[in-house]
């Protein structure tokens, strides 16, 4: 056992200075656009003004959706850990990746950069729905196989000219249903009986931590879904998105009590998001009113899919969504995708781009967790005891 | 009493949707201004440079002002949730507000939607006051009521010209002491006996959640008072707010221990912040010298403001600040109002508009503190099992 | 004995108030440069864009080293408030005297102030080593005293001529290895018997607020790299610090668990940030690639010296490392440093710079601990209950 362990770890460690040392090629063979421009230019500005924008995703990345993990309460240590390996396996695989496959894709660019944390948010995503349930080997082989995936999808969708016209800048699609159909299929099939699935345990100290998470995501979402627009569409980008936010966390408030009696903390921190899922593919088109509708709208189905919807699919694909990924980037990302054919005009291709993105999610996942189950099962959450040093 | 939850839900949800739909004629009606200037004119990159501050706003009033709101033990579900609704009522009905009111107001404008945090900011000084004592619909009906009788100070004060040359431009004034006479007015004559409050509880760890939100105010604190001054103005903005900071950090430090013997950990987290409400009103004409000490004078004044004058306080008005806003926005803002005469160069204009604000404060508080209490009123402090899941 | 401590409380109000008058004359000796340009010069947009990474850079040094320092358990209000108190007495203490001694520098200046984060953040490592051991007044002392000998070492290293063409634009050497040899030099001979030092406690809340000081950190060192790199630089420096990060995070993972067996998680908090420090050195000269296997280096050396290294450093120096600021900053930061031969070409220059620099931080942190423990001196660690209020 221990002999497996030490193989798995120094294959971690092989694959990561492969990693850096696929770079080097690409660089000597004109991947790296040299920094000769003048330093005062126009086109130095926007990149240092995407930069900071990336910033604000990096924070989404590690804290966000690192502490929006945390809620389950002998999980801490491992959610926060596994958030740090998958993101640093994202980065810099999808960039080597593309760099090798995507035509005019440079390394050193910030909108390489951004395209490469959305990559990290959707890989994040699919990873909490089997959250609890893998060991970090498991998680690092997660990430090795989702990024390829993500790739291709992201290829076909937005790149191949199959779906000419789809409206997608925020990611709805693309980032959000793509990473939760992913992990729904990583969970298919996984449970003898769903009967017997405990819950994960949270309490008041562990859902504390996972509302920074929420609220830092909250924050931030402005800077995901404009870091990519035009420069003169980042005000109104911004804006829509905080408005769609704002809708959605008062319908959260509304639905959670309505159903529920009293108000569920973890539908506050996770559903009040749901209308920066859901405002994704139309965030630069529409205006402030709509978004608001459009948030109102996605923190009920979210809400709704927290309470009503997971029992009846998770019983369908006979799996647990641990942290109900489907609820907050599946239900409400589909929905921003549909939105988005008041834009693009075209229902056939809008639909035609979300049903191919939700298949290919869901049939990558699902061989992705056969992988990973080669590596161990498990049907009860982990403790950190089982990988961690608990006993100071 | 379940079926006048559900109206009062019903209630909340309608408001949301209706501000939503009020601003779609504005835009039919050229309210927006269409996003057709060259995507790479210097006023985008400004706008861009804007956008940036306005992010690490909307950071201070949730992670900031939400979690400095967590120190009551029994209260961090309460004090998060009802961060996220008045921030989520606030910033969509001040734009509404003004949209309709307001002289050349654009929805789609930067300036705009930090003049809407702005308000947020106030709003959430004023709540702090009542903190612990209002059920989530008290909260939200508070945000609706704060937010015309903000917006009719700003105009008396800033744009009426009855105040010309009036000196505030970090909102010591406008801002901070409105929201804290604002709270006071809604806490004013709400005991029977003073005598019978019980303290609310705080530990450890409650404690430490409130030294993030602290320092999460501290860190972004510069930009709040840059984020509406001119560009060549920023540096020297940041610069003089950053000293106020640290003069009124480490003056309480001095004043905490020379007053109570030890350190009380809540007079760093709160007094630590009151440079940065002070040098409000001059943050961009005075000078960083000048500004470190008007950090110590204000740093001084609210940790004494803490200590004892608050008693006082409380038992003139008949009610408890529960978070102390007075001591921390209302006298440190008096006190920054105050050293805006020496940049106005006029007295009477200065204390005319401090005085018209703090009046205007405590009456529309007052009002709005007796309608809240249509809905309920209680004495003791709620706590988060009154109205959330916590069995789990 | 409480005389005593009023002397000292209000030597620290009379400090801080020289502090701020210490400005008044420079500003009229036209160390002001009056705000006169046009307010829409190209400079003054990147002024705007530097003081962009001003505020990430705040945030590591309050929310980032503060929280860092949260693990150990009953330290908690203890390290907050020495992150306050000596950030507040580093910023404007280093501005004051560049001012009276620095060619050409101005205190209103974006450069300057974070160049003055810079000698905070430095401050704060050296404070890692007796953290735990000291009392308030001790941590505004070490400020005091480390600020002059920090800018003495910069000047040496950086401006005087004698190290022309070293090459340290991340700090590897300036900031980080001098704060933590300087730290070392503070605690070496502190300890009568090495086997008589008591661990410091942790536990899983600390730990995990630990976290967030560690990704805080984690998320903005590319803002830390990059402040003062060339314009067109910014993109580059960036994906190199990210790149870095992600190899060190991915190696201290594999290292911490073949070396104990099981994770130990502070070891991910503090390891996985070498790379951070590694990169420094090089971060806006080398490529993406050399940037990952470099952050492999230095998150292999840093997990090595928390298990294997650093009881051997702490009997040579007959102290304890309470942070292990020699494993996260001394030892990932002498590598950088060598790494920076590859980019200067000189290693005499260059290992020249390394010694020096070593050399001055232990001798100064020596005299320092010297003069601090006129104060008194501690072998086991204080408890927050010690200088805090902590009976409610």
């Amino acid at each position: 056992m221990l002999k497996k362990n030490k193989v798995l770890l120094i294959s971690v460690l092989l694959i990561t200075i492969i990693i850096g040392i696929g770079f080097i090629p690409a660089m000597h063979q004109g991947g790296h656009e040299p920094a000769t421009e003048s330093s005062e230019s126009i086109n130095t500005i926007f990149d240092s003004l995407k930069y900071e924008k990336s910033i604000h995703v990096l924070a989404m990345l590690l804290l966000g959706f690192g502490f929006l993990m945390v809620f389950i309460r002998k999980h801490g240590f491992s959610s926060v850990t596994a958030t740090f390996l998958v993101v640093s396996i994202a980065l810099p695989l999808y960039m080597l990746i593309k760099t090798y496959t995507g035509e005019e894709f440079s390394i050193v660019n910030i909108d390489s950069f951004i395209l490469a944390e959305f990559a990290a948010a959707s890989l994040l995503i699919a990873m909490g729905a089997p959250l609890g349930k893998l060991k970090m080997d498991q998680y690092i082989l997660l990430a090795l196989l989702f990024i390829p995936a993500y790739i291709l999808n992201e290829w076909i969708i937005l790149e191949s000219g199959i779906f000419e016209g789809f409206v997608d800048v925020g990611g709805s699609i693309v980032i959000h249903a793509f990473g939760a159909y992913f992990g729904l299929g990583v969970v298919a099939n996984t449970l003898a009986k769903f009967e017997n699935q405990p819950e994960c345990e949270n309490d008041s100290i562990s859902n504390q931590f996972c509302l920074i998470g929420s609220m830092v995501l909250w924050i931030f979402w402005p800077s995901f879904t404009s870091a990519l627009v035009a420069p003169n569409e980042v005000v109104i980008t911004a804006i829509n998105t905080v408005f769609a936010l704002c809708g959605a966390t008062l319908a959260t408030y509304v639905f959670t009590r309505l159903i529920r009696g009293k108000i569920e903390i973890e539908d506050i921190a996770n559903a009040a998001l749901a209308g920066g899922v859901a405002i994704g593919s139309v965030c630069n088109t529409t205006t402030p009113g709509y978004a608001v509708l459009i948030g109102v709208a996605a923190g009920a189905v979210s809400t709704i899919g927290y309470t009503i919807i997971a029992p009846k699919v998770e019983k369908l694909i006979r799996g647990t969504d641990t942290c109900g990924v489907h609820n907050l980037h599946g239900l409400p990302g589909v929905l921003g995708g549909i939105f988005g054919i008041f834009i693009s005009g075209t229902a056939d291709i809008q639909l035609g781009g979300i049903v191919v993105t939700v298949v290919l999610a869901f049939v990558f996942g699902k061989i992705t967790g056969m992988v990973i189950r080669l590596l161990g099962q498990k049907e009860i959450p982990y403790s950190d005891e089982d990988e961690f040093i608990t006993s100071h």
